[in-house]
């Protein structure tokens, strides 16, 4: 699914040319890769990372103060040569020496050992070290085997702040050793990603499954397991992280939780929330966490989760600040915050109905349990309409419809059964699920259908039985509303399409003398044509000219849910009437 | 492909927790979204900014000094309530106003009209402000039509510096109109994305095929085209943006590259150089360009182009520091870079072929010839086993053989035929060819491919015909500097596996007196049993417990394609040989 390219056999050439373009403040190209905008300062130790490229922001995007002096840059998932190592090496070291260094791997082992060898013949003090937090990829006892993934992020920023502080190179080496063994990984994968130019995936994760401890590059893992929910891949990744623990009794940890290109940032948040838990639960002191994409691997979907163990100078060094083109870290130019820290709130505090009992009669009170049964129907029944509702909104809209309605609907139901349960008659009844379908639902069809309700809540009221043109009238007061807030006019293709039909019809056998429950069935099939007229739609926001397939035939989602929640509030009346009868 | 959640209809809720925890230091949750962690200063006005999720870092990534007070957060591609977004706007409120603002979408729209209404009948000075800089989304002078997408970005972030600086609520209002009408975005979609929870993708775009101006959340676009190349795709995304230029004469442009989620860095930057050269070549200066993802939409694939005309107001604002969970900019609490501005030098330099030719003899120089004859059958070859390669690697180690291969095999030709034509000599051929396959390929592969023509090539030397006895010893040499380098052992189901068998049965020929082409072809058969008996190997780097169906019958890539030279070369003798016989 890499689709951007020119010459596939350039990819990396090109890539480079539009980083260096676009981060031009911070870096310079150099002959195998990139380094600096500003030279090394004398007596820095330089620090210089690298690796295939495919992994954005490692490992370019980290060269910046306070993190990489330079970054090798190999092709797409293969190590740069020893020239262009030595090279890019060569560019950034200033006086003091420099270490080079990358996840282990064996052609980055060989190819950076030999542009040691290069550069030492050179009179360069030159040290290489090799990153080893995969604990999926060698076990226990074997740990200088593992493979070097997202714990490159850990080893690379501390010894890169080390350096930024002025230790000599072997201060340098020693940091890194020493983030490299308070560090564990653990990484899974839910599909492969595709090399640019390749007409097929690199590999593939079977649907519903999930690689453990697959590599960034597609390497074999520890096992395949059914897709988790969020939960439980927070425990599997908690637990064979701090199952590998290294051997100390530090309570501070760095946390990276690491999106590998295509499982996103909502995804990555849902997964925080429960990885956080599990580590405080532990009994860990979670220190300054990343959450985000920094070691990806294309658009690989699948994350990991990577542990540093801190002591006071690696806590020192993984807080430092940095200033790179991925990746900043510290106290911006920006004054400090003046206003006061506030108060953290939970999210979602409701409101509790308000006793609205005494307004109602008996007859009205039995109306709210009527249109409670009603709204419960309408709920049950768009639960089982979302994907459908979702599909035909797809056509024209964003899609979001049937989940719309499924909320909404949900939210007027559970707030109709408070208001019923309390004693609240048929109008305050609507009233409070109007308001709960409003604020839960959101979206258009949210706002809507809130209003709609409301507006019918009042006209109906508290006491006694309303008849068939109170209720009309209470619908078209609802229509009112709706025409009011949208903007829009019958003939639009929105859901309005649907609702003048039904509120005419409701009108008309009103006074034609039928009872409500006789005018609502007949009113609905209205609706439903009404509906149906709206296929052949025009996207609601879209040039004149849409994508011919995806115009014709379809009605809008907003008319078809209208439609369908009339005749199911039909057939519960019918129930009803059958019921009492 | 969203497939990382607990319960779907809790992915917002869920989402929230993660990234509130993840970002303490910067926002805390209020019922309906976030504001920042320190209450708004007396005197400054608030923005709070939103729509729905699925966007991140829109919009609650952006909460933060010199950014966003505030931001609503609805559900996936779902207007957030008007309850929501007042009690957002309440609880970022100081004392000065509060500008709301969201992408020009319906429910937004409305919602977020309602929530102003109730806060000024709080007494809260309050204002709503809809972006609409999608150029594809309805025709020119019907602008106030147009949906909102990354222009959000832009528009938000201007509003956001404007009121840091202290401008009142009609002034920020302003700068925000201001930033609006400055900016024109022009996306494109490769692929659709899926709501968490979905079975299938929201919308679909066919292989192959590029919609040109879709909607983030699938809305329809303009047209459907083949997908084209990066270049290609410049030339529609500058010429779509720049074609909608607004009435200015301003030369000086801030410029989004945003990527939907699974379009990558690595594509971005490929797809900015071309963008970057065509916007110089339109005589446009860039400020400050952002490279990635900013307005995603899940992991949808694609891009949008946006440029804001900047006067000099805008660049302040464009250009100000602001430090937020996704967003920081501006100078850092590192000492300023104290080191000399380099100078920019050019990507890949290459040295040139010294002059080699005085070593050779004629029979040397015809040496040369049939190595660059062999080295250029063997890239012909490569180049067009190189997806088989890839597979086959793919099944134990990254995939990236065949890649490599190919580049390797065609600098070697490259290096060949360039010191061939200088007149240089067998040996002088095959070290120069050995020294460009290590520094183009990169990878293990690389530099032990390198290492075995250098070997090989410093034995033949540059006069006279070498004997199947010296092209035995030279194999050898090159055997003895793998091993050595690599660090493996026959039996290890690496490319020594028919490398060992190879030299053997050279060795065994050449001492039985045959010529070098007869041992040739019976050793390069050797090599193939040899890599044939690599199948049923284990990972290189990996446990003892690999995923079964990946690691039974398929031989080693580094074996396998050592054979295949062997045996290339051997049908490139035998073909001279004919032709000469």
């Amino acid at each position: 699914m890499t689709m951007v390219c020119n010459d596939p056999a350039r990819f990396t050439e090109d890539m480079l040319v539009g980083f260096l373009d676009a981060n031009a403040r911070y870096v310079v190209g150099v002959p195998g890769g990139v380094v600096r905008a500003h030279k090394t300062r004398p007596g820095k130790v330089a620090v210089v990372i690298g690796g295939g490229s495919g992994h954005y922001p490692a490992f370019c995007g980290t060269v910046g103060p306070g993190f990489a002096d330079g970054a090798v840059v190999g092709n797409v998932f293969t190590s740069p040569s020893a020239e262009e190592a030595a090279s890019v090496a060569r560019a950034a070291h200033s006086d003091a020496g420099v270490l080079l260094t990358t996840g282990n791997y064996a052609g980055d082992v060989m190819n950076f050992n030999l542009a040691v060898s290069q550069l030492r013949s050179e009179g360069i003090d030159a040290r290489y070290f090799a990153v080893t937090d995969d604990v999926a990829s060698a076990p226990r006892g074997q740990e200088s085997k593992r493979r070097g993934i997202a714990g490159d992020f850990t080893v690379f920023k501390c010894a890169g702040a080390a350096a930024e502080e002025g230790l000599d190179l072997a201060g340098v080496v020693r940091v890194a050793e020493a983030a490299n063994a308070a560090t564990r990984t653990l990484g899974v994968a839910f599909d492969g990603c595709t090399l640019p130019g390749a007409a097929k995936p690199l590999f593939t994760v079977p649907p519903g499954q999930m690689g453990v401890g697959l590599g960034i590059h597609g390497e074999p893992g520890i096992a395949e397991e059914a897709m988790p929910t969020a939960a439980g891949l927070a425990a599997t990744l908690v637990d064979g992280v701090l199952g590998d623990r290294p051997d100390t009794d530090e309570r501070r940890i760095a946390v990276i939780l690491n999106g590998l290109g295509r499982t996103k940032y909502e995804e990555l948040f849902v997964l925080w929330g429960e990885v956080a838990r599990r580590l405080r639960e532990r009994g860990y002191d979670i220190v300054e966490p990343e959450v985000g994409e920094l070691v990806t691997s294309l658009d690989m979907a699948g994350c990991s989760l990577t542990v540093m163990w801190l002591d006071d100078e690696l806590e020192r060094y993984w807080t430092a600040p940095a200033d790179t083109p991925a990746y900043r870290k510290g106290v911006s130019a920006l004054a400090a915050p003046s206003g006061e820290v506030r108060d953290p709130h939970e999210i979602g505090s409701d409101s509790a109905t308000t006793d609205i009992a005494d307004r109602a009669d008996d007859e009205g009170r039995e109306g709210g349990r009527v249109v409670l049964r009603a709204l419960t129907a309408m709920a049950d029944m768009l639960a089982g309409a979302e994907t459908e509702l979702g599909r035909i909104d797809a056509v024209a809209g964003d899609g979001d419809h049937g989940r719309g309605m499924v909320k909404g609907s949900a939210a007027a139901r559970d707030a109709a059964g408070s208001a019923a349960e309390a004693g609240a008659g048929q109008g305050s009844v609507l009233t409070a699920a109007g308001k709960a379908w409003a604020a839960k639902a959101g979206g258009t069809s949210g706002v809507l259908w809130g209003a709609l309700l409301t507006a019918l809540g009042e006209r109906l009221g508290d006491t006694g039985t309303p008849d068939a043109t109170t209720v009309a009238a209470g619908i078209r007061a609802g229509y009112d509303a709706l025409t009011q807030l949208g903007g829009a006019a019958p003939g639009d293709k929105t859901m309005l399409d649907a609702l003048l039909p039904f509120v005419e019809a409701l009108e008309h056998r009103a006074a034609e003398g039928d009872s409500w429950i006789q005018a609502w069935r007949i009113a609905a099939d209205a609706a439903t044509g009404g509906a149906r007229s709206t296929a052949g739609m025009r996207p609601k926001v879209g040039r004149a000219r849409p994508l011919a397939e995806r115009s014709v035939g379809t009605p809008d989602a907003g008319a078809t849910s209208l439609a369908m929640c009339a005749q199911t509030v039909a057939d519960c009346f019918t129930y009803i009437t059958q019921g009492d009868g």
